[in-house]
């Protein structure tokens, strides 16, 4: 199944839940909206293109159980909601993007029925449009790979990550697919290990052969020549190319671009925010301190009673650091200030 | 208790089982030479520093229970001995230099006796000379620290890395008992979790306030301004004052150096390798993959069955990035290739 699924029937959103992946394989099912705020806040579903799709369905699902009975206080509901669906979580922009996109619909004509059918469809449609959008961004990804090459992917942007296919990863499955010889280093991914827990698994399944690394090992991997390139998601990129993506991205990228190794952040045009000028100006979730504490080993937590942690999220890349960035519009190379805002305007904006 | 405390009465080595802290406190008993080697590979005693002084308890063990009758083959025997104990663990230098140290007893005239006496004797001095060699360098190292700082550190480099008091964190400590007001970033230093077991276990024992944070967050936090300083130990320090330790030191000092935050690396200058002319000639243990693929978060495995990781366990941070090496000797600046040298030659060499 994809990552998402729309049941018709019970007019329900199916998630895989990420949380227990690999080790146990189990459906989220979403009855109402609330069910996808708390489905996006406590990652069963993750990665910026899928949480803007689930989000997508979340509205739909709350324009079907909303319980106004006059089209204006029914346009004024399904704002209300929307405002709280794009509060659950503040960095990954696609999910910005997507409410509001929903939320256009409603300027068009029509009564409350017209709109929740029309809320339902348009998130059909951008399930099936991320799809076809992640093919298309892993042709310009795959075309950057090599035959031979060692890549170090960070996080999980794989078919979990979207509604299927992937972006950074599925870049990498392209290339595979294609006949090239790759290995890849997995980021483990702290705290949460979407990479030891997702990537890992995803890269078993296609047959794609890979270690699991510490995060902290990379530099090392790099500084010995072990490495030839670094893909990674996005969360939210500003005007300036600056990428906001999971934490540990901008240690990864320094170590890459200090010893010479291509960067590539790879992501659907959906994910650049041009109102922002540069990264400093996203916002930074910062989560529950369980999840870096949370950590067991044979069966022992690993750290003491009482102990207190920091849980940033994401972090900036600054966009000197970055060789490329690559989107369904092409492989988009610096100076970013100017191509990022050249491209989007060439292709008619971001609809 | 110390760390690692000799047990006159049985003859045996006591060390603080260092694989089960904070869960569990253990003592584990070396009764023989191989017990002892057990212990540094399996890192039931772990720190450069104190995987020295255990090596000398464990060749004191081997010389007790040598099964030679001759001088000459039991000084042939205890020098087998010493080489196995010297490969037990590759990187870490003062584990060569306690066993080579040991070793010179041999040089003395005496009988089979004589030695064994001696090498226990000089075990002892090595134990208690260790405490005052940390009290030492941490007098220099909170010299370094001032009231109000945020210091990140990495892996573990106190008590429990050394006989008693300890070297990185032993400055940090000591700079708390002068008063001065710190806040420690621990990283958790994955794959073994020193920092998440230890320092943090540690730091709580002795009243410090700290976070706990993924290794790949230290970036973030220096990019936006929120840490003074980086702290950390060596494992081997070459003649150019390149720094091998623990896998990860390498990044972090690299996201130090790139937001002009301090990095000092705190070691007995026994960690120093003249005879190597810079880090790339350092060897670098691999260890169990299983030690990076064993996590669990709430009791499931984290990583797919069948997966593969690599685990380098240590790697070279580059003398540039560097702010001081902090040694019993005092504080030495660059160029450290050239006082390093005059350091250890002004003060008799390295004994």
């Amino acid at each position: 199944m994809r990552t998402l699924e729309w049941d018709p029937k019970n007019n329900t959103l199916k998630l895989i839940d990420q949380r227990y992946l690999p080790a146990r394989f189990e459906i989220y099912t979403c009855h109402t909206y609330k069910d996808v705020i708390y489905s996006i806040k406590e990652m069963v579903v993750r990665g910026a293109p899928a949480i803007g799709v689930a989000a997508a369905y979340g509205m739909a699902i709350a324009a079907m159980h909303a319980s106004s009975t006059t089209v204006e206080n029914f346009k004024e509901e399904i704002k209300k909601f929307g405002a709280e669906m794009m509060a659950s979580r503040p960095t990954a922009v696609n999910l910005m993007w997507a409410v509001r996109h929903i939320l256009s619909l409603l300027d068009n004509p029509g009564n409350i029925e017209d709109y929740q059918k029309a809320l339902l469809n348009e998130a059909h449609t951008m399930a099936d449009e991320d799809v076809a959008i992640n093919k298309k961004i892993s042709e310009y990804g795959a075309s950057l790979i090599e035959d031979g090459d060692t890549i170090i992917h960070h996080c999980n942007t794989g078919s979990l990550a979207t509604v299927d296919w992937g972006t950074a990863l599925g870049s990498i499955r392209m290339a595979h697919e294609q006949g090239k010889r790759i290995h890849v280093l997995v980021d483990e991914t702290r705290p949460r290990l979407q990479g030891a827990r997702l990537t890992a698994w995803e890269l078993q399944q296609a047959g794609i052969p890979y270690d699991i690394i510490s995060d902290n090992m990379s530099g090392h991997f790099m500084r010995t020549g072990q490495v030839n390139k670094v893909f990674f998601g996005a969360d939210r990129v500003t005007a300036n190319g600056d990428v906001a993506n999971k934490i540990g991205s901008y240690m990864l990228a320094l170590a890459a671009y200090t010893n010479k190794v291509p960067v590539y952040s790879v992501f659907p045009i959906s994910t650049v925010d041009l109102s922002l000028a540069n990264g400093a100006l996203s916002p930074i979730e910062e989560r529950d301190p369980q999840e870096v504490l949370n950590v067991s080993v044979e069966g022992l937590l690993v750290t003491p009673k009482g102990a207190t942690a920091r849980n940033p999220s994401f972090d900036v890349t600054p966009n000197y650091l970055i060789t490329a960035l690559v989107t369904e519009l092409g492989v988009i190379y610096p100076p970013f200030n100017v191509n990022l805002q050249a491209n989007i305007t060439k292709n008619g904006g971001q609809n």
